[in-house]
């Protein structure tokens, strides 16, 4: 079960700088590439008519000719060529699905397209600049909730990136959680904490220092956006102290099947370190790992449910903003399906 | 579903020059050795005591020793020695399937033995001589019937093969399709295409080619041959001018599961380049490539249709030779299973 | 369907050395430590909040930690830590198994506690000693009853085993087989056999021997203990010669699945060559041979079996004793069944 109306993210743009891209969403199998006005298409990866996969095939001035039988498709689906033969018909059309570039970003609508509306995409702005590590994709092998639970949940930072993002001391931060329409708003605060390894190889900050993390998780396109301050003691979250280390942080998960799931992950951080040319890549290698830590947890956690699919977990105080979220979550599932039967 | 009272290609006869060949063939797991006589036999690779298949053995003057507990079966299946006793029981035979050995192939009969009559083999003595690049295999991840659907349509030539077998020209060529009892015929004809890569390496042939292809399709048995000549513009399909490229290819396939082919084939070729010593090995590797395009699309086709096994194909006019075979095929089947019920 | 009312092997006590062992028995995923006492423990490798696997964590004191969240647990399955809380609800404890270390091996009870009894673990000091070729095991992609059947059955030593342990003489010689509470013995005796070559590699005996093996099967704990004589002709199983190769063998199964097994072994062997310093090294890998030539059959049968499930298996006289088991395990089963129901 997959939300439906809502905008995913389907790529990052450069994806699409070598013509055809393959990718499963939602358990369906796409292909995407640029139409006669370099707008990105997104259709079924699959020929109408002996169903072999367009992603094998070639771009030709904006439409997409099947490689099997010559089967040629434009951007809006529609078949404008059958080799051998002057009538195209309708029957040969293949499905497509609204997309919008915006942000170096790719996103799809894959429910009613209808409700499509551009506006409700989420705004990824801040990533548009230089100081940005953005291009981040992960595949994971693990339901796309698992990650969600990740996500929502801060007090994994003090054991899975003990050595990375984390550190111990925030075993014992509490997370102060408030719901808004559309999704959850978590705030963690650490003072005086151990600076995190992923900011202490390229900062100036000191080795103690105050945390101020806020995050918001927007249930339909399961978006998670962070505002991350490091500073030094003492300051608090809207420092201007050159030193510390603040970070828009965006981490968006887009369904591939039941037990799969891409994840594009964006970091644009302040200029905390103007003698530290590198400052960009030392930040996108320890993130990168960082989430390494949890793909090989997360996926291990998968396994162990589909050993086992209906022993229970049992929720701890903690978990406060994961399940409020799978309640709402659940909720628009139910919408949907009601207005599908 | 596989027609059964058939003769399937089992194996090139080479293929036994070592002793043992297990081979699934129709879904069932089979193993082939010479008998006393020379001559092949197959029957379950499964010893009836244990269950250890038989291809794990050994052969011992023509008969086959399970290598588990030492029971050996003679090339009739007849258990003819279980260790520390005496006795052979006929619970212990091992069930056999008639074989016959020609024209360098292992022929096998999965069917009503009763109905098994070598005089219904195909004919695949023009691959005998020296001008062959016979012993062809290729093993698919695919139901026959996507390979057969591949064989009986031309149209794919300007698009799958259009760097080796086709050229981009054949899209607009109309193949002439009839019945005859068992099958169907095509005739394909080109007139100035280019000259295909695939006799560009070995041939004299001037660039602007005549090309005549006609195959023949013979359901029991999934029997493609064809006959085809290039020729320099003007000539005909009978043309003697020694530069013409003639050639007699068989594609053949044995379903190995429902989603596995065994394909076997070779191609006998004219004497068109008597200054080019290696032009059967040139024509070989050409044409191995070319089956490799065909596997990689088909394999995709494969996965696709598991995908969405539901999905409707529409037809097009350039599917007839093959929507006429699915039907001849559909009710060889029907009468099968009529008489098994 | 396993016997649950046993004592199974899980490990060497050694695989304890580096801290955490994550094992699946009876289908069931465990991790294993040291608690406070040092003490071996085994519990359910699924943290009860989020299903993260424990053997993903640390030990901590003779405690475990989940490395996901950082619930803690004793060795008795009791939360002791949930990081930010004070509170430890019994809803958080984990399943544990009863555990006992003895002469070099991990015992575990996977069945109803109250009747765990350390008593009952069948007696393996032999091995203890220093010509003891200990440790050994192997993973079968197989059930343990076929790799049971196997071991219950002398004979493949003639076939599998011709260049190892077996030699073809072998394959004459009749099993005395005889049950006993809980079991069955089985004695093998080959007069003026050749001498095998596993003992040739590292023995003074000449080219022909008496062999006698005489071995228990242990229906519960799948227990396989073998005493072993080789000796010059015309000796007897009670020899003193000290150039005769004795040996006690144990080869444990326990299931890990429906279709894999673990396997244990050991061979404390006699004083037989003091002239060969290595003499236990080189049984050890002539032993290690063989079973990798036991495995590979097996495995090819397993997959003959899961290929047709329903096709029987026609029993020989030489069967006597694995059919005897399978009848004396089927009625515990149907005990245990009962006692469930």
């Amino acid at each position: 079960m997959f939300v439906k109306n809502a905008w995913y993210i389907a790529a990052w743009a450069s994806e699409l700088d070598t013509g055809i891209l393959a990718r499963r969403i939602l358990d369906r199998p796409l292909v995407f590439f640029r139409g006669e006005d370099g707008a990105p298409a997104a259709m079924l990866d699959r020929c109408p008519h002996r169903a072999a996969p367009l992603s094998l095939g070639q771009c030709e001035n904006g439409t997409i000719r099947c490689m099997y039988h010559g089967l040629r498709f434009d951007s809006a689906g529609q078949c404008v060529e059958v080799p051998g033969q002057t009538m195209t018909p309708r029957a040969l059309n293949v499905e497509v699905f609204p997309v919008v570039e915006r942000d170096h970003l790719i996103w799809i609508w894959m429910g009613d397209a209808d409700l499509a509306d551009p506006e409700t995409i989420p705004d990824s702005s801040p990533h548009n600049g230089e100081r940005s590590a953005r291009g981040g994709y992960i595949r994971y092998a693990a339901n796309y909730r698992l990650i969600a639970d990740n996500l929502l949940d801060f007090s994994h930072l003090a054991f899975v990136h003990s050595a990375t993002l984390g550190t111990r001391d925030q075993a014992q931060t509490k997370a102060v959680v408030e719901k808004f329409d559309g999704g959850v708003q978590v705030n963690f605060t650490t003072l005086g904490s151990k600076v995190p390894a992923f900011v202490k190889a390229a900062s100036r900050l000191p080795d103690r220092v105050d945390r101020f993390q806020n995050y918001r998780w927007h249930i339909r396109s399961c978006y998670f956006v962070q505002d991350s301050v490091i500073a030094p003691p003492g300051e608090d979250a809207d420092t201007t102290d050159p030193i510390a280390f603040r970070n828009h942080t965006i981490n968006v998960l887009t369904p591939e099947t039941e037990t799969s799931t891409h994840f594009f992950w964006s970091l644009a951080h302040s200029d905390f370190n103007p003698d530290e040319p590198n400052a960009t890549e030392i930040v996108r290698e320890q993130v990168t790992r960082a989430f390494e830590e949890d793909r090989a947890m997360i996926e291990a956690q998968q396994r162990r449910i589909l050993d086992e699919p209906d022993a229970p977990m049992i929720a701890i105080p903690a978990d406060r903003a994961l399940v409020e979220v799978r309640r709402m979550e659940d909720r628009i599932l139910a919408e949907e399906a009601a207005v599908r039967a």
